[in-house]
């Protein structure tokens, strides 16, 4: 049976999430189709605004009576001097050029409004009765988990390495998400240098459950019901799926993203914190190699984040894959173009239970 | 069932393999337990002359009849200048005089000189009809792979990518060990720069079985029958466990470092190419800490590996962990300390049979 602790506790058919992948992706179409099959829909909810976030709930209300989650990113306090953020500035001032934007002031996060969004959005998803909330970035605090428990909200929050899934359990969530290193787009450490960090999969399932008791969900290269087994034998609750919905047609991802994932190796897929000032895994590209061959040390999340915010956008409108973030997770030749109900068929229809497994 | 074309091929009767790890750790009576055991033992070679090879093939033959393997380096060109060499030997003079070690001139590796010593031991394999012959670092010649299948040897070649794997199947080996970035010691990467091969085995197992005819032995992470299983639903045919044997009682690897890996966690393993001139995972220490801060780009393997061989020796025998090379894999919370036979009961005792695959 597919059904466990886990699938119980967050009211789905099958332990299959989707991954939170912010800025577009998941759109109302995603996140209903996939709670609509049984498995777990998630809103990346990280960059979007408390009253965007409001909205997008209520249009998947109307497009799913089943579970579905929404993923907030913790702030994480930082901070830039002026001449920092200039300096970052005129590194990115030439793409600005080739992608045709004027010179214009950005304005630089700030830690504080940060925080004041992060609360808003807990209290839309209070009211909204969302019933499942993740996390990523690091572990809200003790009040915010006391607030969304009282409200009956299940909690996940995201790890990379056994310490940090510990770290999760002790604050009191129900469930965590270990993320390997396969995993594409932004890395969840918290605890750890990124470094630190990378662990893949064949080792970091097993060594969490060993270490915490709460329900461990494996994020990172699965696509297919071949993974989804493996992190069963490997005594994993569920599988977070983000590349393999990312190339669905329902997701929101640039047709020149998905096509880009589509027609790449595993080993194209590289480390970068060029485009956010967060380490995160995505295709290689002609803005990811020259950044790094400047060397430079480009300021923290999110103000990375916001600077090149223009030019990922521009570069998005003109389909010019070379200066997007084009995230995505090792195994880009298990991705296909579907539809989210052929993906989890495909995955419910592996011979999955044909295997028992006694712990 | 166990069997499979592979421990068909290999004639063995469980489908593990004991990861070639050179520098003195697979004693022949390590190997020798491996096989003895129903697994394959495999001698790491990569670093043995030809003559002390011949000797510890014919020891082991007198401690089993089961089938047992070699492995060799392949060797790559390499040079490096006077200056860059003594401009790498300056950077370590502190190191030495830490150690008690004094001034010495060290006699640098000879492309020329290796390659003669892989002609010998293939030549060594082949009159003491060694039935299983692996390689590491790159592809053997066609002249060294025809000689060796009209020998009858079953050849094993090492990738870290898909095209790795395609290419080690083109040469007209018989299998592949796909080495995740899990995996301890040297990576075996060679069609790639070291950063684009570091794909974790959730990715590599199923992408490289979709691509590749040949039986896939993974490499990585791996250390009990939970591992053993996913790797099997993954696709692959094997698996090649190294940490794991390193910790067992018959393995030659030093006691510091055996208790370095037991009390560690999987985010200590980081990788360094300041031993060897070759890029690989161990735990962090001093030696590699330090270095890394120097930003030095160290000569290539084997010249580095021949510069730090003295203060390898001397921490080793001083019991020195922040000296010495302590190759592990991300999985050290899986290692016990243990006999051989223990481990491979361990995993050939787990429900593995249960599970009924279709392929």
């Amino acid at each position: 049976m597919w059904s466990n602790e886990l699938t119980e506790k967050l009211g789905i058919k099958y332990p299959i999430i989707q991954a939170p992948m912010a800025g577009g992706i998941t759109t109302t179409e995603l996140v209903a189709a996939v709670s609509n099959e049984g498995a777990l829909g998630m809103i990346g909810a990280g960059y979007m605004t408390p009253s965007s976030l409001s909205k997008q709930i209520k249009a998947v209300k109307e497009k799913t009576r089943n579970p579905f989650a929404v993923n907030l990113f913790v702030p994480v306090p930082y901070a830039a001097s002026k001449g920092e953020v200039e300096d970052a500035y005129k590194v990115l001032k030439p793409y600005r050029e080739k992608l045709g934007l004027g010179e214009e002031e950005i304005a630089a996060p700030e830690y504080e409004r940060d925080v004041q969004t992060f609360q808003d959005s807990i209290e839309v998803i209070v009211e909204e009765e969302v019933a499942i909330c993740s996390f990523t970035f690091s572990l809200p605090d003790q009040r915010v988990i006391e607030r969304l428990k009282e409200a009956g909200v299940v909690l996940i929050g995201t790890a990379t390495t056994v310490e940090e899934a510990k770290a999760v359990e002790k604050s009191g969530m129900d469930m965590v998400v270990v993320q390997g290193s396969e995993a594409g787009g932004h890395r969840g450490h918290f605890l750890r240098k990124n470094e630190e960090s990378m662990i893949g999969l064949m080792s970091l399932i097993p060594q969490a459950v060993d270490h915490v008791a709460i329900p461990v969900i494996a994020a990172g290269g699965i696509a297919d019901g071949r993974g989804a087994k493996a992190v069963h034998v490997l005594g994993g609750a569920a599988v977070q799926i983000g590349t393999a919905f990312l190339t669905c047609r329902e997701s929101g991802a640039n047709p020149a993203q998905k096509e880009a994932i589509l027609r790449t190796g595993e080993e194209q897929m590289v480390m970068t914190r060029a485009f956010s000032g967060k380490w995160a895994r995505g295709i290689q590209n002609q803005f990811i190699h020259e950044m790094s061959d400047f060397q430079v040390d480009v300021p923290a999340f999110p103000i990375q984040n916001a600077l090149t915010k223009d030019i990922r956008r521009a570069a998005s409108q003109q389909m010019n894959t070379e200066y997007m973030s084009l995230w995505s997770g090792q195994s880009p030749r298990m991705a296909k173009e579907q539809t989210v109900r052929e993906l989890i068929h495909s995955i419910t229809d592996h011979n999955y239970f044909t295997c028992t497994h006694k712990r």
